[in-house]
């Protein structure tokens, strides 16, 4: 899109990525190679800059490329995996006893430099630490943020940290808006994010003395700041980067995905209650289906674990491959924009200029 | 409902208001008193044992007084006052400046014994700081937590704090724990209440040290514990208190509350796109209302303070007078059964145990 635009002049000159390459974590996830495979032709349909690691059983992936053609089949190189990170793994176990495995032979790719970021569907606890086991944070953050899409009105607001940290200090909660501005800017493609810290509304207590202290933390800093949002703010359009410690950002999400799965399970009963609403309901699918694609948090796939020394990406676990596409896209705008050295270059300035 | 039944012989013993008396503020709220008068009036025909003081202008209440029948005109006591708190006052301001305001007489009204609980759909904040400083606190709290119900499959849950304090400690969440069990089932009727701590879902890290404690301090009490449930649990219908700090509640809360709103809004731009779908739209109309009227938010309107000494119900500021009316009916309840005496028992009983 605006992406060659948005490059700048320094990441030029550093010598970007132009021709990625990306490892994608093609086993993993409730759906496997079944739509992980398809959804990386896709992509690779998509950027016919792209070039894709398939990490994976051979015997399972060959089958799946038969139909594609022979140009897209000449960026589509497979990567043998013996092992799959299940998706009830323990963290540690993972780190531990996966070494095989799809996931990390995906991100121990970009540890060796041979990808430039990676893709996975699986299981979520078992990528954070693996990722950060294998890759490391950049100096100043402590556990990468997830950062991730959600939708506002009139497009999407992105937030983090959706639940890497438990807690966050207001230095972190600086971390966030930073990291999050960089991201929404050249992998969203949002010209001048506009930051929230997340607060709660009451007028005499304008919250804790972390969000107070973070507060003047990001107004200082160099980011588009709106200063303290409320949690109905985050679909009022009137955001683009929603900051908020992982325990919070984690249940406000949570919240939100049971919220809609309740309305979705009242409507549907509601439909099938009589004669006259089942007719209602077959008059309304069409407009019921377009509400929820716009919704879908699937169409937003594709979270970024923001701070670490190389690009991962978490797709969905049911993703199909639409939805895995667009993950592996994110994962080719963020390595496009070497938004790792992105990060640590302006949390190294901001340290610079804090101390 | 199963009020009666559900009391138990200590509280009769206690003496309890068995025909309470309930000061109302009529004048706050968005539309007060056109809509607050007509409530109380809703409320008084609903309960034959109710006596509402309706504080306010008697030259705006009287009026509206005029169409009711004698025997429920005689159960609504006008308390003048001549001020109301304007819903954008400062807390400190309300407390300082509005002593002859409705809402700081109702409370007035409980603290002198006149009333056995007050109800208001005025400015939050400055409810929340005078019924403070009028009423206090129980001795072992510090904050009264906000607590309401939500929308949940096949019925409600209960969700405790929803922002009147910014912290919580895990002694606090245990408060919380002890008496959003005891409003469950004495003011909504839940015989057993299932207890749950919010808290977040990646495997590897449960939740920081205060929740940690925190679960530990609760399994150990007397409340039927289901331990840590993630923000979508909220509305499974599986639990039916929801203990949090009132910075992650109130997140979560308006975050909900701003999801609705944009799926409304996207519904309805999209019934509204093209003729075929309005005509799905007028089909559909009465099947969405349903839909609507069970997830909205005012239909459990009453919001309790729970942990003051005296009870105080806070409405929606937009309620309307069936809205505002249910808002008395939880009231009355909590008036009946002492929620005030049975909370201070229980954490009375509770402190001694832990000590």
């Amino acid at each position: 899109m605006s992406a060659g635009a948005e490059r700048r002049p320094a990441d030029q000159k550093a010598g970007l990525n132009r021709v990625p390459t990306l490892a994608i974590d093609v086993m993993s996830g409730d759906l496997g190679a079944r739509e992980c495979v398809p959804g990386a032709l896709l992509a690779l349909a998509q950027a016919p800059d792209l070039q894709l690691e398939l990490v994976g059983d051979p015997s399972v992936i060959e089958p799946l490329l038969s139909g594609a053609g022979a140009a897209l089949r000449a960026r589509a190189h497979i990567v043998p995996a013996s092992d799959v990170v299940p998706m009830d793994e323990l963290p540690r176990a993972a780190i531990r006893h996966r070494k095989a495995s799809s996931m990390r032979i995906a991100i121990d790719r970009v540890k060796a430099g041979a990808a430039s970021g990676c893709v996975s569907a699986g299981n979520t606890g078992a990528l954070t630490a693996i990722a950060h086991f294998v890759l490391k944070t950049v100096p100043e953050v402590e556990r990468a943020p997830i950062m991730s899409a959600l939708p506002a009105a009139h497009g999407h607001a992105y937030m983090l940290d959706l639940g890497a940290n438990i807690t966050a200090t207001a230095v972190q909660l600086l971390q966030f808006a930073l990291m999050g501005s960089i991201v929404a800017r050249d992998v969203y493609g949002v010209a001048e994010p506009r930051v929230g810290l997340l607060n709660i509304g009451e007028e005499d207590i304008k919250g804790h003395e972390t969000v107070q202290a973070a507060n003047a933390l990001i107004a200082a800093s160099g980011v588009r700041y709106l200063g303290f949002i409320e949690g109905d703010d985050i679909f009022s359009g009137e955001v683009d980067v929603v900051v908020t410690d992982g325990f919070t950002g984690n249940v406000a999400l949570k919240s939100m995905e049971g919220l809609a799965r309740l309305i979705t399970a009242t409507m549907r009963a509601e439909f099938m209650r009589s004669i006259g609403s089942r007719a209602a309901a077959i008059l309304a699918r069409p407009v019921l289906k377009r509400v929820g694609a716009t919704l879908d948090p699937r169409r937003y796939n594709g979270a970024c674990m923001v701070g670490l020394r190389g690009v991962v990406v978490k797709s969905h676990g049911s993703a199909d491959r639409m939805a895995f596409a667009r993950a592996i896209e994110i994962a080719r705008t963020a390595a496009i924009h070497d938004i790792p050295g992105c990060v640590a270059r302006a949390l190294a300035t901001e340290t610079r200029q804090g101390s």
